[in-house]
């Protein structure tokens, strides 16, 4: 069985989440949080109810800052490398919840110089370009303009540079080698970028002039960044930010996450809806290979990546979700009447995220910082 | 004796010029270059004249290009770490000069952020507050705001940070630890810098949408940057940079170059007539330990700070200079006459300087490119 990595460029293999939280050294997500997240929010996302997001570095902290009315804001972000898949929507939705239910600020960051400096073959253009594409995305979840600040790190760099060169001067090569990897051959756009990922962190305060704590909402693979932003945050003088940790959205294959390297396994918020019925019925499950064993022994509904799809995003009723895993268990359902119905359940939500996000187009603008917010030395 | 090291941050021990030549690789100046540059300047700068710039690379395909009428522009810069003293004024002067003989831009950048990053101590207030004291230097040499694009880094990083990312892309970290002398202790922003400094060979390019080829007036310390600039050029599309090399104005002390670590050593702009008949009558020449001997066995101007000073900066009549010399090896001027007479001289040129410094407070604007030239993607 292949090795577990999960960097913020690579996840392969089975993803350990247990074993990820002492790698990297975060908290387990308790039900204290999750009942004062619903205390404060009036309501307890599924996504926090159903431990998608499982863990955490200071959300405590987040939590009684918010509760003591003092500055807190939102900041999360996307690598621009190809079109969104759902996998990339499970941060957002809930990130999106927590903008509306508590009000909050969110800074988001689209990185195209990244993603330009990561892939060999990638021209800036195509990642800026791919920048506003997944924007239409963003945008189409229904955040509110108002209280979203977008960055397009190659067109925005002037709010980000003086605070990553702070940044910057706080990190050797050698921290960027032990946290990310990096070697004497990876180009040296690369050891910057740190640095500007990590003054995301710290935007919102020098925007705001004063103290304010982030909240990164994020799948796990970005931990290496935060790490790196809490080591040096004192000694800038801003809050340490904290974390809260998705796990991935499953591909459609056997294992792994969702990923743009295998598109059959990956749901494109622009595929057609025969195209999501198509990848759903070849989908990999944890189904026995013929419908008399599936009948007789009962499928693995744990295994199973059409069963987590219901789980993480499209089955919102305990019971019936419930009730659709005891079913599995029993072989009292088959796997094909179960794709087909998460099949439509996908396509009915593709369809209306596609209108929504055509009619995005016409609002890009609202969401940009540099539309509303002059830089600030 | 010390080691001879000559690095863009670092200029220690006695400088071998010819052995720079081969150890850069670059290209001894000839008299066909020099006569080819009279003819277009219609004159000879006593800089060429008596080679203080003195090697090159390509300066015959910048003249060939010039006299071809196709798009040539000049390119030079300051890290201000300190304030501006006389070492600094001699590349800058050569550079007005060619602006005005040859009618070209000169695109001029101010690095704050490398100082900042460089110097343990510095803030990036202080080397953003020193690029503006350094730019009414600038300014009072004369240089014609028409044709002058002033980059002060830290603010005007839009216009650069997309040119450096396809620098960028290109240079391994193992490159800027051969080139640079960087570690795995160098912080990552040093790592990212050299982008910086080589895109602004192709910003002119950039901004005018032609392929423009910079010649780069400046001392031969920064001769590493053109190098790995040149070796990149070619693949982003670029013509490879020019350079003309000067030698560095030493110091008043024993030896090595004018440097703000020695301040009692170094003319500064901004000194007081009596700073300047202190250091210069201070100042170590190459005079005998007794007048009696002097007068006896003569001096060595070809060793001497003062009779440096004379011929680089301060005497412009080759008569005048050559008489000079002769008086000295003779032992017919002794070293308290030699240094009062170029106190004279300095501290005359000092008062017209500042007087035209002060009046440069209110023409800043017109010189930076943030005032004339919008970001083009």
């Amino acid at each position: 069985m292949a090795e577990m990595k999960v960097t913020p460029w690579e996840v392969e293999g089975p993803v350990d989440y247990d074993r990820l939280i002492e790698v990297f050294g975060v908290k387990p997500l308790t039900e204290d949080l999750i009942r004062l997240t619903g205390k404060y929010a009036g309501e307890v996302h599924l996504l926090l109810r159903r431990k998608v997001f499982y863990a955490h570095r200071d959300y405590d902290v987040f939590l009684k800052r918010y509760g003591d009315k003092e500055p807190v804001a939102l900041y999360t972000g996307r690598g621009p490398s190809s079109k969104v898949h759902l996998g990339h929507l499970v941060p957002w939705i809930f990130t999106r919840w927590l903008q509306e239910r508590l009000g909050l600020e969110l800074y988001f960051q689209l990185t195209d110089d990244e993603k330009f400096l990561y892939h060999r073959d990638y021209t800036l253009e195509y990642t800026n370009s791919m920048a506003y594409e997944n924007l239409l995305d963003l945008i189409a979840l229904g955040f509110d303009p108002k209280k979203t600040f977008v960055i397009v790190d190659s067109e925005d760099i002037a709010y980000l540079y003086n605070i990553a060169l702070r940044v910057a001067k706080k990190i050797t090569a050698s921290i960027v080698k032990a946290v990310f990897g990096f070697t004497d051959s990876t180009n040296i756009g690369m050891y910057f970028f740190p640095s500007l990922q990590i003054a995301m962190c710290f935007l919102p305060s020098t925007i705001r002039n004063e103290k304010v704590l982030v909240l990164i909402p994020a799948a796990i693979d970005q931990d290496p960044y935060w790490r790196v932003a809490r080591d040096i945050a004192s000694s800038l003088g801003y809050p340490k930010p904290a974390q809260i940790h998705s796990k991935f959205l499953p591909g459609l294959g056997p294992g792994g996450k969702m990923s743009s390297s295998r598109p059959e396994t990956a749901i494109y918020t622009t595929d057609s809806p025969e195209a999501v019925y198509r990848k759903i019925m070849n989908a990999f499950t944890g189904g026995q290979p013929t419908a008399e064993l599936q009948r007789k022994l009962g499928g693995n509904p744990d295994k199973c990546p059409v069963f987590t799809y219901y789980s993480m995003l499209f089955e919102p009723s305990e019971e019936k979700l419930s009730e659709r895993y005891r079913r599995c268990k029993a072989g009292e359902i088959l796997c094909g009447e179960c794709k087909r119905e998460l099949a439509e359940r996908v396509a009915k939500f593709i369809e209306g995220h596609q209108k929504r996000r055509e009619r995005a187009r016409d609002r890009i603008e609202d969401f940009l910082i540099r539309t509303k917010v002059s830089i600030r030395k």
